[in-house]
């Protein structure tokens, strides 16, 4: 049966924007640039919010919640933070509507027109450090350690599903030190946090670094980011991390009176993470035939499907699965039995592909006989008969664990084959058109250099690498020195 | 210590608002009418979501995610649902700001102005059926069963932390059904849930009943709600549950075949709580010392507070607390150690009393010669020495669960003590004026009637019991007849 996914060698965007669909993870909704999370792409994104939760709660964290709404007058309040953030944005002007005298149906009411406007947030840092203001006073109340998850709009005039949507979900930590060193440490635990998420549990393996001046955060001194390859050799941020210095703290006025009694501002990190990372699980590990789900973050780790011709067939087979099924629970392995009558086995089969089912275990009248299953992995779709023994669980676990490391395993191996470093700007050119992927190249540390690269070649700096080694060279466009290779790469 | 606390017999609306900001719950955010959650009173609402979630769950349902804005039009596709929800909302009307050229600032570009404008979502039901009209073709389609986790924003004028706030989270159930009875079912299904989880966690009695046609949500058949008492007697509606009949369905052209091969609308249900469950669960428990927490709820069951005068003792205690501290955890009981040295065992005591810790255990030089500890319940302040046995953990696990239980029969007793049966709209007046709660009275079911007491009372007819016994009478304000008593009360 055709699932009628384009291919990835064909068309990698229609591919991938049919299989946001096809598999049930969302849709365009008909508000322009919001999308719908469907319940199977939403459950993705829910075990994500688990394994991300604990994680921030482990490293000292608190979640909290900030208002929707941010005052205009506020995202002024930091110079560069209005820059990056005003220009694109839901402006919520009125807050009644009303019906037409004129019989023009609902309408706004002029009368209703608030006195400064407010703005959706696109992040929270100008409302959180208003907030702050009146919960920090001595080095007591430091480090404050929080996280929010929250919805955000940016509105954006060119949007893909989960890539880039106007209104987005994500989590937005955002915390307050009593020293430049525990803000730095925080920023750096935060990026490490998000690289171990990011390859145990998405199975994608990341290069952690620092963007340029021009790539950082409008109102942060430094942007920490983790970068990862998709399949088409395009690059994908998939977390940042920010050092903000003192910039908000002074933006609104946080001080806090330290140990020795001086009146200093606080020093203050913001991290956050969103749906895009759905985009970035969907494109790094997926295939021709559908997704394919990591089982760390699989909702359903096993699919059942029973085969039968008969009541009576089915019956028994029943009995077994109930016996199978309630171990495979016990072990904290999710399975979900397809025993629908509506659809026929090979439908199944097609469908759990698609929606990137790890294993899937078939079960018809000959294994009922020979006390076997099949199971297919859909990683590499291969396909055995197991029997149904004693051991069946552990085997089981075995091979979702398997799975995990293989998936990360190819993905690494991908990204290792599309790691080029380049000599010269010709060089550079002609990678990026034939191979695409991470390119490594010296570059003499200028904004204008930068910006000549992305109008010539649409490449980006996309960082500079934390475990880069030091290596002195030339600037590949300018001739001038650099004391380290820097990547480079087209990038969603 | 005093906390500033006032006392809930002088006035109670002040004591509610400091409890909140006192115990660190929730305080008003710069943006009018929004409130921020405080990690404290976070936590407590995350132990609320992740009940909540699991019974959700295990009733079938699925979660997603929709669009936060609405477009106007889609508003005023169900006649009634407009007239309910229209009124006072948040407006986005443009999409970007800009510098003004004449040295204003910021402005709103009056370029970026959208063709139609968009409405905060005060509920989802117009952009939620919009979307199950493409998702629903077949009886196959059916039931559709989705929850979702989101902020609404309804413009108030007055708002109260929790109670009443512009913008407050909330999860939205909304199902689609193949037949009348099985939404209906659907509608009483939720409702039971609500009542389940409102009495087994959050220790508050509330009475199912039906809404009248007044208090009906807009563009609902029957709406169905849970009503608790808070201590001051009056009223809190504490969950609803609506029957939507084919309403939005028919908004929306919703349509299904059936197995039969007709074309037919759908049924529909929804159903929601809110962080208003906090407000509810703070004014029923708590007394003049601060919050009294249900241990199914609190974030940290136990509190363990050491008491030393020398870092000899202090690691002796240590000691000891870390094993009793990994026995309670294991026990799946959340402790908090509380060694600061930064503040005094007293203060400590009054801070838990103040934040509802369940139990406090407190640990000194003596407790440790005699191998005990004291043990300070919080529901009736009662404190006890316990030895630090075998058992000990076994009598802490006890000793909770008879606190929650304990805290239930407090509420439940005084709402005994606060339903009044009246024969006269005299009794009706001075039952309200002098007592308050639970007023059970005859009604002759109109809207007129229900219109003149309340403009004269205050009262509402909180619900037509669902377990009412149905008795035959007089309506008390109108003698015409009347088959059942209906709640009248004074309500949040
Ligand atoms: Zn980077
Ligand atoms: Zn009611």
């Amino acid at each position: 049966m055709s699932k009628g996914l384009p291919k990835r060698s064909e068309d990698y965007s229609l591919w991938y924007n049919e299989l946001v669909k096809k598999a049930d993870l969302a849709e365009n909704s008909p508000v322009r640039g919001c999308m719908v999370i469907k319940p199977y792409g939403y459950a993705i994104w829910e075990k994500m919010q688990q394994e991300l939760d604990r994680m921030f709660k482990e490293t000292g964290h608190s979640n909290a919640y900030f208002p929707l709404f941010i005052p205009k007058s506020y995202l002024s309040k930091e110079a560069a933070h209005v820059e990056g953030f005003a220009k694109e944005c839901a402006v919520v002007t009125h807050y009644r509507l009303k019906n037409d005298e004129n019989g023009g149906g609902i309408i706004v009411d002029p009368e209703a027109k608030l006195e400064e406007e407010l703005i959706v947030r696109p992040t929270s840092e100008t409302v959180i450090w208003s907030t702050y203001k009146n919960w920090i006073q001595s080095y007591r109340d430091l480090p404050l350690l929080i996280n929010q998850w929250a919805n955000v709009v940016r509105w954006e005039m060119r949007t893909r599903l989960f890539l880039r949507t106007a209104e987005f979900l994500w989590q937005e930590g955002h915390t307050a030190h009593a020293t430049k060193t525990e803000a730095v440490e925080e920023t750096v635990r935060m990026l490490n946090v998000y690289a171990e998420f990011a390859e145990t549990f998405m199975a994608l393996p990341v290069i952690k670094g620092v963007k340029t001046e021009n790539e950082r955060f409008a109102g942060a001194e430094d942007t920490y980011c983790i970068e990862a390859l998709m399949q088409d050799g395009k690059a994908l941020q998939a977390g940042t991390s920010h050092f903000l210095g003192q910039n908000f703290a002074k933006a609104f006025d946080v001080k806090f009176q330290s140990k020795e009694g001086a009146l200093e501002y606080v020093w203050g990190t913001s991290w956050g993470v969103s749906t895009r990372l759905m985009g970035a699980l969907i494109m790094a590990h997926s295939d021709d035939n559908g997704l394919v789900l990591p089982p760390n973050l699989a909702p359903n780790k096993v699919v059942i499907v029973p085969i039968y011709r008969s009541e009576e067939e089915k019956e028994k087979i029943n009995e077994v699965t109930k016996e199978m099924i309630s171990k495979l629970r016990k072990a904290g392995i999710s399975v979900k039995y397809d025993d629908r009558d509506t659809h026929k086995p090979g439908w199944k089969f097609a469908e759990y592909e698609l929606k990137g089912v790890p294993v899937r275990i078939a079960i018809g009248p000959k294994d009922l006989e020979n006390g076997t299953v099949e199971v297919a992995r859909r990683d590499t779709l291969e396909k055995s008969v197991i029997p149904l023994n004693e051991e069946f669980t552990a085997t089981i676990s075995q091979l979702l664990e398997d799975m995990q490391a293989n998936i990360y395993k190819k993905a690494y191996d991908f990204r290792a084959g599309m790691i080029t470093k380049v000599e010269s700007y010709e060089e550079f050119k002609s990678v990026l058109d034939e191979k695409g992927g991470f390119v490594l190249a010296h570059w003499d540390g200028t904004s204008e250099t930068e910006e000549k690269v992305k109008d010539e070649t649409k490449a980006t700096i996309r960082c500079i690498p934390l475990d880069g080694e030091e290596e002195v060279g030339k600037c590949m466009v300018t001739g001038k020195p650099s004391k380290q290779r820097v990547i480079f790469a087209r990038a969603y």
